[in-house]
């Protein structure tokens, strides 16, 4: 008989929370302003922690977003909002660390751009 | 301008991966066999950790499926298989730390479970 555990179809507990429910997530100011959705999270392979989530951010309809990357621990999920609280004003997001494309693809594993990111949202760095 | 960095909707680089890709990856035996599908994995909210990913097992065509939790350690992508590889039978999956519901809702952490887990498949607790 195999030991019993959590209940593994629950896609969130008071200490976890599964991946697919961090997608789709809203972001949004302590007022209710919607600044965007999380798309996904990623995951430094190694080690098993993630490595920044992906939001949306900017656009209309789809039309001109654009994507922001954020440090996990920036994440607050706040309830009466039922989004992530995130203060940042649409000036601080544009300035905030983007991506350009084809970077990555060559293999470099570009820490100094993460740093930038962690520095950015004055977040401790997760390696 | 804001500090150019890695290609944000590229879902996988040397060193990282996106939630989205490791869902719906399948897990196979070297022999090329099947075992089941990542569903999700979970995140340990505080330190942005991945706790265990689940994965399907057994059922055909969605009926009868079972659950398994995977410590993410266990997760090794092999390009030929294009797949996690996992060499345990079924037996070996059966008498795997499983799950009951409604255990987790009542908001235990069940470090003992986790423990268990990380025992059976022999992989260093993420802890």
């Amino acid at each position: 008989m195999a030991a019993v555990g959590p209940d593994i179809m629950v896609r969130e507990t008071v200490r976890l929370i599964s991946s697919d429910k961090v997608e789709g997530t809203p972001v949004r100011r302590s007022n209710g302003e919607r600044i965007g959705t999380i798309e996904r999270v990623m995951i430094d392979k190694r080690g098993g922690r993630v490595a920044y989530a992906v939001m949306t951010f900017g656009g209309f309809l789809g039309i001109g977003e654009e994507y922001r990357a954020l440090p996990w621990s920036v994440l607050r999920y706040d309830e009466d909002l039922d989004a992530y609280e995130l203060n940042l004003t649409d000036a601080q997001l544009r300035s905030a660390p983007v991506s350009e494309t084809g970077f990555y693809e060559t293999g470099q594993t570009d820490r100094n751009w993460e740093r930038q990111l962690h520095d950015y949202y004055r977040a401790t760095p997760y390696w």
